[in-house]
């Protein structure tokens, strides 16, 4: 297949772009790089030292004798290059990766709810649009994330996008079928959710097909792909803004930070390892829709687990102590999750679950590259709202951190 | 109170801004006038003769002694100055109408689907940033359809935005109060769903105090404020793009051309009249919510009908014909509506029903300014695919009209 990766010098994209390319797929990575002009505003980098994208691939087609061609467009700013692209190249499969996707990020300030907002909305809305001008027939499969879900306290078990409910009407009960009722919590996590009423409608009056892959937490950082030369080195996000959960707690034991936990860490979230990622993105790609298919909704996780437990999971393994921190976000303190994935299990996916011996490793990678860590940016800055940054503002540097371990 | 009329250049933002006015407010109108341009962008026009918004600023002042205010501010690209302007004004209420309004004309191109995408989420979420940042505690009215319902064949009556539901847990079934399910119909439609979702997570996070006003489709022209001078005259759209239903009918009754019905006319949808819009802004504005609360949603509405039995009673009272076209847009050819909308009527709304009478005086304002209707623009050309634009463009002007009255 000819594949176009959007923001495939991404986190996530970057793997999946090698792995697909592993697998004898063209591939076609269409990225602006703003995530590295991110890093250059935020004055921090990958813990890993990744290479240019230019680079990269030639050290790809070095190792691997594969071409993994690079395109250099805006997607939400440039859609008549996009469009023209698509038009010329043809591909029989898109994934789309290109969002900003950091909830801290997404709430810094005015400016940073803007630059998310336009971004990825019109990032989505444009490809949409040029797939129906192009009329090519492409099989879309989009990232969003399990956090649009809200976390809601209603004690069911949450389905893969859908959700079966029972309303009142004049002749009796009646069942339908509608789209998870979502509660995003962030700005980031609301742009997911506009992005999927964006889907419903392009399924429906276009026919497009599409594939919303709502993925949990990814943690780790190598796949198959990535360890074959050094140089091929994913990124890898320790940061207050980029950094999530469980990445961060591995990093930070491996420099001797405490683990940075917010409030009591009774949030539950789920989690998939890097490796699972690409091989879903691997499978949902066999597994395409129809023309005139509703949007197919995989949830791309494959367990959950309480933010403190894996705290106490990593000091266990590391020593490291933990810090119980003032919350900068909005949200429960504790919740329950369980979610379903029975897509990926029925095609096929094996999970790599929470191993000691690969959360080691990670912390193996960041010790070799410790020294690249300022520790002044490990902390989360990032207020949801002006009264808690007063809140937690003063505490900033975690200076009474309660250690418990 | 000081109030913001966001729009207020607008069909429903004139009057608005008049009435609001009337009642001794101090009106402020932002709007960057991009319908004015749209008018010169489709080379059409009101068939009403407006004046430049600073010249009805002027006349009204001459007759009610009241000052309107003007501001060129666009929402969607001016961040900076609305925010600026909301710091230094201070208003107490701001009623946004400021969107792209038309289903049509977001469904003629690429270039309007992303236009419109682009200028309605973000004037919204500016507005919502500039809220958020400026701490004024304004209350935030925003204009919404009954569109985003989707004319869903459930049979149950179309609540206030809310909708109860049960679900399945795996103890017992359990009662939820979710945001009615939307399955917007045009990329327009699509916006006003997203903008559902801003402003729960707003209210949400911020605690921002919102108003979401599901509106009907708007009918009439002039409003007990808009009569008191010639120049303080509505805009009227008579065109294919932004003319809605009634009005149309009204106008192609008022020169002979056949009321131009889309399919079989089975389209059941809901209306207001314009001088009960303006009375439910008032309204709306009386019974804000507090800090904290959750959105507001009134459906705005009076009545609903079939748009043939709306054909049929134009035919009768003018003796025009009816002519069923190709429908345009893809749509359920026939489905039944039922729009709760108790609230308005709990705070005390005595709608104004489609009396004869209000009909015939819009067709009199219709024929005092017929010379200035271009009857090539009164079809309409926007279809909702290529497919359907394939078909229809095979009888684009109507010339196999099958009149039936
Ligand atoms: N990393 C996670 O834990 C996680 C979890 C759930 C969902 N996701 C989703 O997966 C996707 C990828 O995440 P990631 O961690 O790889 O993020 P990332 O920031 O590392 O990668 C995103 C890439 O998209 C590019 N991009 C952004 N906007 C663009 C635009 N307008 N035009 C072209 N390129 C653009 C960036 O330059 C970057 O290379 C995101 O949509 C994210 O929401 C990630
Ligand atoms: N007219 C109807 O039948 C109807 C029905 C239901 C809902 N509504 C809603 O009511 C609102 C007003 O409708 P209308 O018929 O008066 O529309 P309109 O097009 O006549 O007025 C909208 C006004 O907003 C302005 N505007 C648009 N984008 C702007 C931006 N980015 N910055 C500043 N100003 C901007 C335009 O210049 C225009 O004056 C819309 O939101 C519409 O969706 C209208």
């Amino acid at each position: 297949m000819k594949i176009a990766v959007l923001g495939g010098d991404g986190f996530c994209g970057w793997p999946t772009s090698l792995h697909l390319s592993n697998l004898g797929h063209e591939v076609h990575i269409i990225d602006n790089l703003s995530r590295r002009w991110i890093d250059t505003e935020l004055g921090v980098q990958s813990l890993t030292p990744m290479d240019s994208i230019q680079e990269r691939c030639r050290i790809w087609k070095e190792v691997s004798g594969e071409q993994i061609h690079f395109h250099l467009i805006d997607l939400a700013k440039e859609y008549y290059r996009l469009r023209d692209w698509l038009a010329e190249e043809k591909p029989d499969a898109i994934v789309h990766f290109a969002e900003q996707r950091a909830a801290p990020y997404s709430m810094i300030s005015e400016r940073h709810k803007i630059y998310t907002v336009d971004n990825n909305i019109n990032a989505t809305h444009n490809l949409l649009v040029a797939l129906v001008e192009t009329d090519i027939d492409a099989h879309l499969l989009h990232l969003g994330t399990t956090g649009v879900y809200g976390y809601s306290t209603v004690g069911a078990p949450i389905p893969e996008g859908y959700l079966d409910v029972t309303i009142d009407t004049p002749t009796g009960p009646k069942g339908m079928e509608i789209l998870y009722p979502t509660k995003p919590g962030s700005v980031y996590h609301m742009t997911k959710s506009l992005d999927q009423i964006m889907f419903q409608f392009y399924a429906q009056n276009d026919g497009l097909r599409i594939t919303d892959l709502h993925q949990g937490i990814v943690w780790g950082t190598n796949t198959d792909q990535t360890k074959r030369h050094e140089q091929l080195i994913n990124r890898f996000d320790y940061d207050g803004d980029y950094g999530t959960v469980l990445n961060r707690f591995l990093a930070q034991a491996a420099i001797g930070y405490p683990l940075t936990v917010h409030g009591t860490g009774g949030q539950t979230r789920a989690f998939i390892h890097i490796q699972d990622t690409v091989r879903c993105i691997e499978l949902a790609l066999r597994d395409a829709p129809e023309s005139g298919d509703r949007v197919k909704i995989f949830n791309q996780m494959t367990e959950t687990h309480r933010v403190r437990d894996l705290a106490e999971l990593v000091a266990k393994i590391t020593g490291a102590e933990i810090a119980y921190l003032p919350n900068p976000r909005k949200e429960a303190a504790e919740n329950e999750l369980i979610v379903k994935n029975e897509h990926f299990l029925d095609l096929g996916l094996n999970p790599v679950t929470l191993q000691e011996g690969l959360l080691e490793e990670v912390v193996e990678i960041a010790k070799k590259y410790a020294h690249r860590i300022d520790r002044s940016r490990v902390p989360a800055h990032s207020a949801w709202t002006k009264e808690i940054a007063h809140r937690v503002n003063h505490d900033p540097e975690g200076k009474h951190l309660k250690s418990v371990s």
